[in-house]
């Protein structure tokens, strides 16, 4: 098969671990017969500074063409001061809400080898695996009015949700339960908020088409604890936009390898933009130390979600696993008698071993 | 001195945790020679069986009389199908609103006897000891429009606060870290929420006015991580309504003792409602098994902010530790070779203790 691919580098470890992966995906494309072809633009940070927008047209108009977009990491202290329609990050939101890309899954699932560095006891956090589906285009984060008002003595910001926001998002979660082990848990703070109480009659109404799966409603402070106290509880957990954001968070750091995770943002029609969860660290940008395995786990999804591609995506996921397994690391993880390389080096353990 | 005090039993657990702590506040009563008079009133589930209503009239009115409020636990699964102003929660955030307690200050400290019970590692939790301010009466679980639109297709919430309203929250979190250890950590969303940029404004420009407070700002995703990998980094923590729900009771589940953990709502002239942070168990209400520490724990908070008797709120606080030093403990606890007992036991042993 034919894919191109837009690349957007972005911000500080951003093109190291984009370089790392787009290595990677020549070499499915190699072993498969794929022609990959790949096309880089820019956002965030470096868009500002070349550009002076965080989100340029030409990037939004290369994304809209593309087949997958794989995203590095945006923002850092440098732009940190600029007003908020210059942030690096409304390049990220923008991107988002222009493309549609309103559905977020980030799965969360323990390496072995690293889960000593889990904050959570082994006996808490061993075998959890679960997925966060999160609304991405709608809700308090894009909703107007956002404003001060009456002489800046007062300030709104817009919780809004239509109905069929919310019934998108809840029938990807559903889908993603039945691929899963079919239970779903939905967080709202349905004793309170209209939204979440018109987000649980979605769910409800829903799962009428879903009877294979398990759907329970939890409340969104139940969910900030069990998070913690009993992760292996979850498969997947379906919220709107700020719960998401806040709860996949904390979910991130549960198995000790924050630097592991990939997310993956799509829409109906298969398009999506693929990153790491982590941030773009400034502090160790260029020196060849960054992990670029959340990057390489993040292309894999690509290939699992927009090209459909799911053997090519078992392989970089298994191939991961075997290096890890061998006991090579890098310089953010800590493996018992393992072996500490670069970002480069483990880019190229990781396509020799597939 | 003489103090009125309204008792807000509540549901389940709530009559036999609200009557411990009555007991060890007699206590208290006698041993400094002061005079606590008590008053019982309604609330919640209770109140609706009863009198048709969540929050009635004359408990709002009895409590604007009182010097302190104490209540047990609202809700349970017999009042869960009502509609939303006939749930017990309404009367919980109806009280708030009413008496204008618009800080809530909850403490999470680990107990050394108790610590092993916590999902964490000892050495992350270990020493852990901080204090969350969340504004209580304001943002998204009040502000208006809060409704259905465009035929039932739209929704929207609202997060609405006032300069004001930050200002006093942000005050009260400025002077809680200057009796602790002057280390505050203002939690917003300020890339992208215009209500957190507001805030980040009033916290900058309330801090000219405590200069030994060491401030400082984090985003509420990465707050939602720190709390997990290092629950020891933070002395207080200010946020706004939601994020303070979500928040403390994450932090709640860090120390392993849930069942220990008090609370305040308060308001300038220190008038405040106590309670625990853990619900109303209904599944061993009138057991005589319910903890009855985090209520005792809470009128301890009573005596300290609202009456300003601070040896007192020290001499239940030590006695709790003592006890638990003495490895005795209720059902929910466990303590290596320690002894079980019941509520009521663990209530005596307190007032014993003193
Ligand atoms: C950068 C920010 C706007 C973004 C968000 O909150 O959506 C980020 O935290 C994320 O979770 O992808
Ligand atoms: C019952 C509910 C409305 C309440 C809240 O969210 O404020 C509770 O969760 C709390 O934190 O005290």
């Amino acid at each position: 098969m034919e894919k191109h691919i837009v690349v957007l580098p972005g911000d500080g470890i951003g093109p190291e671990v984009t370089k790392a992966a787009k290595g990677v995906l020549e070499t499915v494309a190699e072993q498969f017969g794929h022609r990959f072809t790949f096309e880089t633009h820019e956002i965030g940070g470096a868009a500002i500074d070349n550009q002076g927008t965080p989100l340029p047209e030409d990037t939004i108009s290369a994304c809209k063409k593309a087949d997958g977009i794989l995203l590095g990491a945006v923002g850092g202290p440098k732009w940190d001061s600029l007003p908020g329609h210059m942030r690096p990050e409304k390049g990220l939101l923008g991107i988002r809400k222009q493309l549609g890309l309103f559905a977020n899954l980030r799965p969360v699932k323990g390496f072995k080898p690293l889960l000593h560095a889990s904050p959570l006891k082994p006996e808490v956090v061993e075998g959890s695996d679960l997925l966060i589906v999160r609304e991405l285009t709608g809700g308090l984060y894009f909703g107007e009015p956002s404003e001060r008002r009456n002489n800046g003595k007062e300030v709104v910001d817009t919780l809004a949700y239509s109905r069929y926001e919310m019934e998108r998002i809840v029938d990807k979660a559903f889908q993603s339960a039945q691929v899963r082990r079919n239970h779903l848990t939905s967080v709202d703070k349905a004793n309170v908020l209209e939204s979440s109480r018109m987000w649980r009659e979605v769910v409800e109404e829903k799962k009428q088409d879903y009877p294979d799966v398990n759907v329970e409603h939890m409340l969104v402070d139940a969910a900030a604890m069990k998070l913690v106290t009993n992760p292996g509880y979850f498969d997947v957990i379906v919220t709107e936009n700020m719960f998401g954001d806040i709860l996949s968070d904390e979910a991130s750091v549960l198995t000790g390898s924050l630097g592991m995770l990939p997310s993956a943002s799509i829409r109906q029609d298969g398009l999506g933009l693929y990153e790491p969860v982590h941030g773009s660290a400034p502090d160790i940008a260029g020196e060849d130390k960054a992990n670029p395995l959340a990057t390489i786990l993040s292309a894999a999804m690509m290939l699992r979600h927009s090209f459909n591609m799911n053997e090519e995506a078992d392989e970089i996921e298994a191939a991961v696993h075997s290096v890890l397994n061998n006991k090579y690391h890098t310089a953010d993880l800590d493996i018992n008698g393992g072996s500490q390389v670069s970002g480069s080096e483990m880019a190229k353990k990781i396509s020799e071993q597939m």
